[in-house]
């Protein structure tokens, strides 16, 4: 965590200063704005959080519940998201009070009794076998809690405008703010009252049953599927082993998927309650918590459920859609102005605790890139490739939960093998872990022709952290865990053996990324760039590097001392990244955008193609 | 982290739910306490903290300043505080924002041209050799900032009165609350008003002159040296390549201890001023900040420091000293009602980074003797063991502290190793990182009869963590971090091979511990017991251990699943804590006490030893 660079900061350094659009930020919901953010689940309040980081942007986000979640709803946490928190500042706080996925057990019929059910395998949770971060469980709520704090402790000072209700929306042709959003005050002082806001800008957070999609005329594509599932977040007393443990559970009486969940007593638990008639007309959402509850008992038999307390619970149908298209674009010439993320423009069940997930990486991908239009620092064309990379990931989400869910809704006699839902588990866990999204080729995504100089880092998936040794202070820090949510793109700078030809680099490229910075701004405000040499760090000192690893940045103009790093091994890490990235040990340069993906991959002598690719994706500054 | 017991949690769970005392809390400063804690430095916040986790108790701090620390003193956190920072929720928080300390360099006369420094020794840091803690670099004012927290957001939800300037005391020899407390007001709208606060117990925590040391007759034993340092945090660009990195720099022309701090460019330098003339009646203090720069700029030489900013500055002259004992209890026969903790009992130089840190312990060690005797747990005789085991560890320190700033302040032609410094910096790790503490026998240490059980937890040392895998959900814990600053025992149960003695033992152990619980209390409200196998965790089920393991909390009743644990190996951890600790494989009690400091150690068939240490050390539940 870096700070004091704009002088003496005495209280919580995650407190940055207000700047721009975040001075005497106006309580009251203006008439007019760059973006509007439409909804607070995970993907807006992660927008709305990546917002406040350009400051130069006013941005709003509307809610129409009148303050935050209290409860319900989303859980699971990946890898990926996890990861994702960090960049946002607050793993480590969510990661102590969460659960931590170790195992998942899976349960089904015993053989010599099949009316009971006993455990049949034990399975190794996948995360920690994949990266650095965990697997967790905790109650969105919270997610949403340290998100709003992201915002509101960010510069810009985003804070949800609660009680507004969205109503509709038209794209003009033609101005400035061409967006004209009809919203309505359900609470506070101008409860009632219905208003026109105009924005640049709208982004669709509103869930499944989104208005923003439908105002613009998006369709989601899918059927709902014949069997529903009962889901409550219960404590209880109880016989049953595993209480603490996820597990998959099959029996005779139906499926149970059994998630517990932070804080060591409340689980929640997703009830199998079978095909769903085609008269039924959804009255299996009436089904009562009673009877949910008398299911869960039968399905666990011989353990029994003492429920002492019903937290929440809730009713639903599987089904599986994805919108046709993921903004208003629906010609390809027009510059899309209105954007769908999250359940508005992907729906399917629970099981794989994929959907509060791939909803941040939708947010995510987004918000940098109207960060950028918005700023000059690129073309509007940037917007186009949001649809154009998270529609793809929506529809393998589709496909993944699908089978998961089947596999996970099976009668026991259709169970051939009951290890196969332990073995699928692990073999796919890639995706479900949140690493297996690879973006293609595009203008923010480069030639694969040097994919060879970097193995490790394929292109178009996001940069996978290793160990490194920070020079300035010896410590052995992640490589990647400097790169923080805050819109800047990061370049990783591999050096040659001795480092001649990185010098030659840094000295070429430094003049190239300051093109693209603009003049009153700090040097790496666009490109935090880092030289990683392959010496121990004993050999190297900082003060003696190209000046493009010693920027001077803040009012004092103080030099950056963390943009220097050397491989391991050393005291405090076994981890030589140029080994374990399988590195070219001539250097390699790669160069992450700002949501953490690998947009290019040059040699040092590259400068010709990197000064391309900067051309592509980038607007010169004014 | 624990949550959700007393039914759902929606909110941040550190956050707990006021009790007692902590209910509609006045903001005023009542006129008749149980606990007045004078100053708000490290051990009175410390103490503030932990009172809050007795809400019966009423505690109020009280501190002549108006507001928070903003800035500069203390800065050097040790691993043992750490692990305290741990225990009180906000370890992780504190790691993410602080500098670690990696290494320590030293710098001596360059052999060649004396009058140039050069690096001599590269010393890699003790604290992950000696424990799962770092050392870390962070402003007091943080620190400050985190226990403030953990004290308002603890059930007593205790607040400082800032404002309230103390004046004097009288100890009466007899009532409820003997102690007459004579304060002013110095801000808020009593500002200038005198007032008297009846107390029981009084805790000095008002720092090196301190008035309440004063007002009890205690005399601070010792002398100043005559040696002077000048101190500044400050933001520089500089050639000087260990910028980052802790040094000890010895030149020509003086000395300095060089400090990075948290942040990333701030450092602090601790600069030798020389020796104080006899006749200097504290001039010295008057050097004025340019002066200081200048010097450090000649030690430095030929590296060169461009000073941007100076965050903070100060100039002492060393001094140790030790309070001639550390309550007001002058005739041993009597109860002591006022105490001295921190510097208003010992000071003496920065140099070893040991203030901060010993005077959290200070106030570690007082606060739950305060708690348990004022909630009728323990006999007042308790609070006698206070100054003893506290006022040995305080001349340890001075005798550290003295050898250490000498070995600091020499002239290069007094050494005749360079390489001395660092071996006794390492060779002496065990103190300053805050694990050599041992208390002797008392009526809460009991006796070393059976330390053979369990060689790895010397009696009267803090319990040192070990990974376990917690049975529950198959998840490595550290098994000493389940451990908070709640004022609990915790009673650490390793079983026999197979589990027969341990489950005889806890049949008989819960009637004992039940009689020191109050009859409307958690069953584990007193003792937190848990039970710790030799067998793989895959072959223990939580629900067929001991009842004692199983507790029922709450007002739902609700079965608490993390008490039992397994030793590893097992997936997730490579550690046997019956190995790591030399633990017998016919099993031990370990007990611990609310500070962490082992208490007993008993056999598994030592139930009636067992009784007589708790008749020693707990009055009956009432």
């Amino acid at each position: 965590m870096q700070f004091h660079h704009h002088g003496y900061v005495s209280g919580d350094p995650r407190v940055k200063d207000a700047e721009g659009t975040g001075i005497g930020r106006s309580e009251d919901l203006p008439n007019e704005v760059d973006v509007l953010i439409v909804g607070s689940g995970p993907a807006g309040m992660l927008l709305a959080a990546q917002m406040s980081q350009y400051p130069e942007v006013t941005t709003r986000l509307i809610e129409k519940r009148e303050g935050r979640l209290e409860l319900g709803q989303a859980d699971g946490i990946q890898p990926r998201s996890v990861e994702t928190f960090q960049a946002f500042g607050f793993a480590e706080r969510i990661t102590a009070e969460a659960y931590n996925i170790g195992w998942m057990n899976f349960w089904g019929p015993d053989p010599a009794d099949p009316q009971r059910i006993v455990r049949t395998t034990r399975t190794a949770d996948y995360a920690y076998d994949i990266c650095e971060f965990p697997h967790l469980i905790v109650n969105q709520a919270r997610v949403l809690d340290y998100f709003a704090e992201a915002a509101a402790d960010g510069p810009g000072r985003i804070v949800p405008d609660y009680g507004v209700e969205f109503l509709g929306l038209t794209v003009h042709d033609d101005g400035d703010h061409p967006v004209e959003v009809r919203v309505r005050h359900t609470a506070g002082p101008r409860a009632g009252e219905e208003r026109t806001i105009r924005a640049k800008y709208v982004a669709g957070c509103d869930g499944a049953r989104s208005g923003v999609r439908e105002a613009i005329g998006r369709k989601h594509v899918g059927s709902m599927a014949a069997h529903a599932w009962g889901v409550m977040d219960v404590l209880v007393n109880t016989d049953f082993p595993d209480w603490r443990i996820k597990c998959a559970i099959n029996s005779r009486a139906g499926n149970i998927l059994h998630i517990p969940r932070e804080g060591g007593y409340l689980s929640r638990m997703y009830i199998d309650l079978g095909e769903v008639a085609e008269d039924d007309d959804h009255r299996v959402r009436q089904t009562p918590i009673a009877e949910i509850i008398r299911k869960a008992n039968a399905i666990l038999h011989p353990y029994t459920l003492d429920v002492r307390q019903v937290a929440w619970h809730s009713v639903y149908e599987v089904g599986h859609r994805v919108t046709d298209g993921f903004d208003d674009a629906l010609d390809a010439d027009r510059t899309p102005r209105v954007f769908l993320t999250g359940d508005a423009c992907h729906t399917h069940s629970a099981k794989a605790g994929q959907g509060m997930n791939v909803s941040m990486q939708d947010g995510f991908n987004l918000g940098w890139k109207l960060g950028s239009v918005l700023t000059g620092r690129a073309p509007e064309s940037l917007l186009a490739t949001y649809g154009a990379e998270r529609q793809p990931v929506a529809q393998q989400l589709i496909d993944f939960d699908r089978e998961w869910s089947s596999l996970m809704a099976r009668k026991p006699e259709e169970i051939s093998d009951p290890g196969d839902l332990a073995t699928y588990y692990l073999a796919t866990a890639e995706f479900p872990s949140g690493f297996m999204t690879q973006y293609t080729a595009s203008m923010i995504t480069g030639s694969d022709a040097h994919q060879g100089l970097a193995a490790g880092y394929p292109l178009g998936k996001r940069f996978k952290s290793a160990e490194v040794v920070r020079v300035g202070d010896g410590n052995a820090v992640h490589l990647g865990h400097h790169a923080r949510a805050d819109g800047r793109w990061r370049v990783y700078a591999f050096a040659d053996r001795d480092g001649t030809a990185l010098a030659a680099w840094a000295a070429e490229a430094e003049s190239l990324f300051a093109r693209f910075t603009p003049a009153d701004a700090d040097q790496d405000a666009v490109f935090d760039v880092k030289g990683i040499y392959q010496q121990p760090f004993e050999e190297i000192e900082v003060t003696t590097t190209p000046a493009l690893f010693q920027p001077r940045s803040g009012p004092l103009g103080l030099v950056d001392w963390e943009k220097v790093y050397a491989a391991g091994p050393s005291k405090w890490t076994d981890v030589d990244i140029f080994a374990a990235r399988e590195l070219s040990r001539d250097g390699v340069v790669v160069v992450v955008r700002p949501d953490q993906y690998v947009a290019a991959i040059l040699p040092l002598d590259g400068t010709a193609e990197l000064e391309g690719f900067l051309q592509g994706a980038f607007l010169p500054a004014r």
